[in-house]
Parts: C-alpha cells; structure tokens; sequence
C-alpha cells in the first residue's frame, strides 16, 4: 500500500483536476479495512461531496461466457471514441474463492486499459458483502468526482451483488449469450427484472439466428417480469449486439441515453437517486448491526447451534435466544 | 385474553388430545408480546417438540380479487371430505394497515368454519414482519402437534410475507384469476418463482376461455423462471380450478400430493425442512440484532437521519455512523 498521509484536502482537490495516481491512491485507500484509513476515507468522501460530478452509471450484469470483458472492451473503446471517459469498476464477491480478481490482470481489456480516456479498476479480494457495497459506492463516487463520464459498474451473476450493483447504477443492463429457450431458466432469480436492457451478445457468425431467438423470447419474458410505470413503452429493452465484430453498440449507447435522458426529463434520475441513498443509509445501518455477528466467538457459537438446529435437538427460536443473550451480555 | 396460568405440560397434552379449546388458547399465547407469554410460549413449544407430528403444510398465496376465500373454503371442504383434518392460517403483514384480518369475521368461510374438521385461525393485527414469521411458524408448529392432516398459510401477495410463507411450507401455491397476458405482469417480483403449483381460478363460465390462455401463458413462464432440479419434469405445474363449480379440486390435491410424496421418497422433503429450521434460526438472530432500530429515539433519529440524507446534506455512509454510535452508547 502507498503512503497515505496526505492531506485528504490536497488528496481531493487532485483528484478533482484528474491526477490519476491520486485516484488510484484514494480507491486504495478505500479498500483498505484499516481504521484510521476508513475514517480517512470518509473525510476524503466529505471533501468531495460537493464538488461537480456529471457521469451516468451503468450497472452490467452477464454470467462468465457471455463475453462480458470483450463487450466493456468493444463498448469502452466505442465511448471513448465519442470522447467519452470511461471508468470501469467490478463489484465480485466470490473473487476471494475464485483466488483472484474477475478482471485478473487487464490483459483481459488491453486495449481499453492502454486508453488514456478509459481507467479499469480490478476488483480487490473481499468477501464481505457489506463491505463490498461500501467500498463501491465510494469509488464510483470518487470517479465521478474525477470527471468521468460514464462509469461501468461490472459484476458476475451470482444474484445478491446485482442488488448492490442496481442500487448504485442509474441503468441495469444484463449481457447474454445466444441460447435455446431451455437455457433461458439460467438467468438467476431476480436479475432479468432489475434490467432496463438486456443485450444479446455474440450476434455474429453463426449464431445470429440464435441471438435473434434469445432476443424474442426474452422480450417476452420481461415484459412480463419487469415494466417500470415511469418509462417509455419500449423499455425494458432487448437488443443484439456482438462485442467482436463491434456492431449494436451504437444502438446500445442510444439505448442508455435515451432513457436516462427520458428519466432525468422527467425527474425519476434525481428522484432515483434520493431513494438510493436512502437506501444505504438504512442498508449500513442494518449492515453494521449484523456485523456484531462476525466476532469469531459469536461464529462459532452460530455454527454450533446450527449444527443443532438442523439435527433437530433445539428449536431454531430458542438457539436464536442463545445468540442473542450472548451478544447482551458482550457489550 | 383468556387466563394464562395453566401449566404448559398440560396444555401441550391437551392439544395432542385434539382439544380445540387448548389448541385456541396455546394460539392466543403465542400471538401475545408479552415478555412472561413469550417464555411460556417457549415452554409450550418445548413440550411439543417431539409429539408425533404429519401434516403437510401449504403455502398459498394470491392477490385479491382471485377468490382465495372460495377456494380455500371449497378446497378445504374437499379435503375434508376425503376424511382430512385441515387448519387455516393466515399470514398478513397489512392487517394493520387494513384495519383487521383478511380472514375477517370467518363469513367469508362460512362452510368451512362450521366444519368439525377444519380450524379457522383468523390472522392477528400485528405489523413487524420478524414476529409474525415466528408466531406462525410456531401456529403452524402447533396444529400440526394437534394432529391436522393438512395445514394451509394464506397469504395476500404483498412480497416479503410469501417469502415467510414459502419458508414455512412444504409446497407453495399461487392462485391467479384468469387474465390477459398484459395482466400477468401484476403478479409480483419474485413470487411467481417460488410456485411449485399455479392455479388459475375462476375456470367457470365466461372465463373458462381466459382461465385457458393464462394457464398456458404462465406454463411458457413459469418453467423460464423456476425449476428446482429435484422435482419432476412436469413441475412447477399450471391447473385451471373452479372454487365456486367445484372442479379442478381433485387434480390440485393430487398434484400437490404427487409432488410431496415424490420429494419424500426422493429425501427433498426432510431435506427442505432441515434447511428451514437453519434458515430461521439465522434469521430470528437477524431479526433479533435488527430488533434494536425499534427503540422509539433510535426511530425517531433514523427517521430525521433519512430526511438529511435525501436532502444530500449528509453522506449515507456518515449518518449510519452516527446510527450505529448511538446503539453502541446505548447498551
């Protein structure tokens, strides 16, 4: 880790005139667990609380297979062009099993990540839900601050990280591979009704007729699944692209700006917003009481009784009692 | 609230012996707050943690308007018919809202209710979602040590109390009226994708050709959404019922019973209840730890918190914080 006694003022003020090792340094910082840097951290999020911030959030959801980093590449590289300033950020949670970050080591963008107009941030290793959260939101916070226009907020579909991920973006996409109809039950619980778009990847070669399937039988299925009352008819919206030969990102860009520009027009981007922080206000609250339960004597105890609770030698209400008393009488 | 003095050992005994007096007022107990019913509560579930216990329990859920009272009072009426025992719970985090119990007055089954093998337990106005989870878990608990054959949890589809219900239940069911397919989308998040059975109600009379179109509508969507691995092939499974002609009563049971019968032999069954008891374990401590917000200055401050929050005029990370501080200086 880099020093980090700087002066969280003159740390800011850099980011803001877009020094990029100072971001580096302040997402680093954020990332760390360390008390003193948290409460670094959140003097650094004080500082740039009102300082001027412009960009549009984009959550980006896809299982492994659908071609998600060839997509961000292809669609950065695309806004870049537009001169755009791209940031993309991943939100992985299993990345501490997997032993490693979903974004490895950038090979996996090069040429986005050789782009002066893009920034790639590689997820750090950690398992903490909560804190995953958290530190997300800062960051996102922290590049916008630094001028970005569009930040990509990235995730694998394993269900509980997309509700964060929804809950910071302003606009949910979810990228899919061409696929049978059988094969559509694959998209995990929950997810296809957060998308406001749903992007068939792969609509090259071969597999157009099949990218063409997905796209029909999808738009069938969301609209039954998800129809936001504030939005334009044709939302949610379902489209073809293919990340490799570069075609639909322009029309996928229109997309996005289309709706946020109808949301914003129309007051639900703001209102949205509101509501997301009040949203993790709440959230971090019932996060931080929950985290009294990480104590390792308190694991244990939960283990224990779990154990029993599922061979049936006490009742679950009363090994919850136990628990509870115990952390009673700790403070 | 009838007197509570009875000594627990007594009153257990008196529900296995069928007596519906005991049944009625082990109920009253465990629905009370008080901190010594809550205690006898425990003893109570105590002493029936290992009376022989069979039934089956049902979740069913369905908006208003499909005429849940009419099936449950037609289906009820046939399974008693077939010699069953069956018990009615209601779960309804709105009650209060509403002003009283779904169940109202039990006119709305009157039949049932005059039936000597089926128990009616109206639902009681209470609104925090953690004790109405634990009270009828313990009610249903409760019945089934009073030897019901059949217990069906009723629901108003209002999201997170199905969730409840879904975890307390063996099989879960949700009753729909016939509809357009622009319509199905009033079926909420989630919700569809716990159904192991869908019944499409009101298959009588002019809506025998719209019961028809949503039963094939939703088979399309059902098996896109939800298809636990261990259940057979034809599940989750669409049928056309009549509460009011009658009909379609037979192949529900036996649907319902199929798939039971199938998740025992399979060990899905016992397996789904053990994962339940673990699950309600970790959720009463949740709850529990969550509990701690309810205190009415802790109220009152995420209350005025919140507001700054929206307003923009404190981080949401910061205002947690100071939640949390105040819980911590508290204890």
């Amino acid at each position: 880790m880099p020093s980090l006694t700087m002066n969280m003022q003159t740390l800011a003020n850099r980011i803001v005139a877009g020094d990029r090792r100072a971001l580096s340094r302040a997402i680093t910082l954020v990332e760390s667990s360390r008390e003193d840097h948290r409460e670094q951290a959140l003097e650094l999020s004080e500082h740039l609380r009102h300082s001027p911030k412009h960009a549009i959030r984009i959550g980006l959801s896809g299982t492994p297979g659908v071609g998600k980093s060839t997509f961000i590449e292809s669609f950065g590289m695309h806004l870049t062009a537009l001169d755009l300033r791209v940031a993309v950020i991943a939100v992985d949670p299993s990345s501490v099993r997997s032993g490693g970050s979903i974004l490895g080591d950038k090979t996996r963008m090069e040429r986005l990540s050789r782009n002066k107009n893009a920034f790639i941030r590689p997820s750090p290793s950690q398992s903490h839900l909560g804190g995953i959260a958290r530190r997300t939101r800062e960051v996102v916070n922290i590049c916008d601050a630094a001028g970005f226009d569009v930040i990509l907020i990235e995730t694998v579909g394993v269900g509980q990280s997309e509700t964060i991920v929804a809950q910071i973006s302003d606009l949910f996409a979810l990228l899919l591979a061409p696929a049978g109809g059988d094969e559509l039950q694959g998209v995990k619980r929950g997810i296809m009704e957060m998308a406001d778009l749903i992007l068939v990847n792969k609509a090259d070669g071969d597999l157009v007729a099949a990218a063409t399937r997905t796209c029909t039988d999808f738009t069938g299925a969301i609209r039954l699944l998800r129809k936001r009352p504030q939005d334009p008819d044709e939302y949610p919206k379902v489209l073809k692209v293919s990340a490799v030969q570069e075609s639909g990102l322009v029309d996928a860009w229109e997309a996005m700006t289309n709706l946020i520009d109808w949301r914003k027009e129309h007051g639900f981007f703001a209102h949205t917003r509101r509501e997301q922080a009040q949203f993790w206000f709440e959230e971090d609250v019932r996060q931080g009481l929950l985290a009294q339960l990480n104590a390792p004597k308190l694991e244990a105890l939960m283990k224990k009784l779990g154990q029993d609770v599922i061979n049936g030698t006490i009742l679950p209400e009363k090994a919850a009692g136990m628990v509870l008393n115990e952390i009673t009488q700790e403070t």
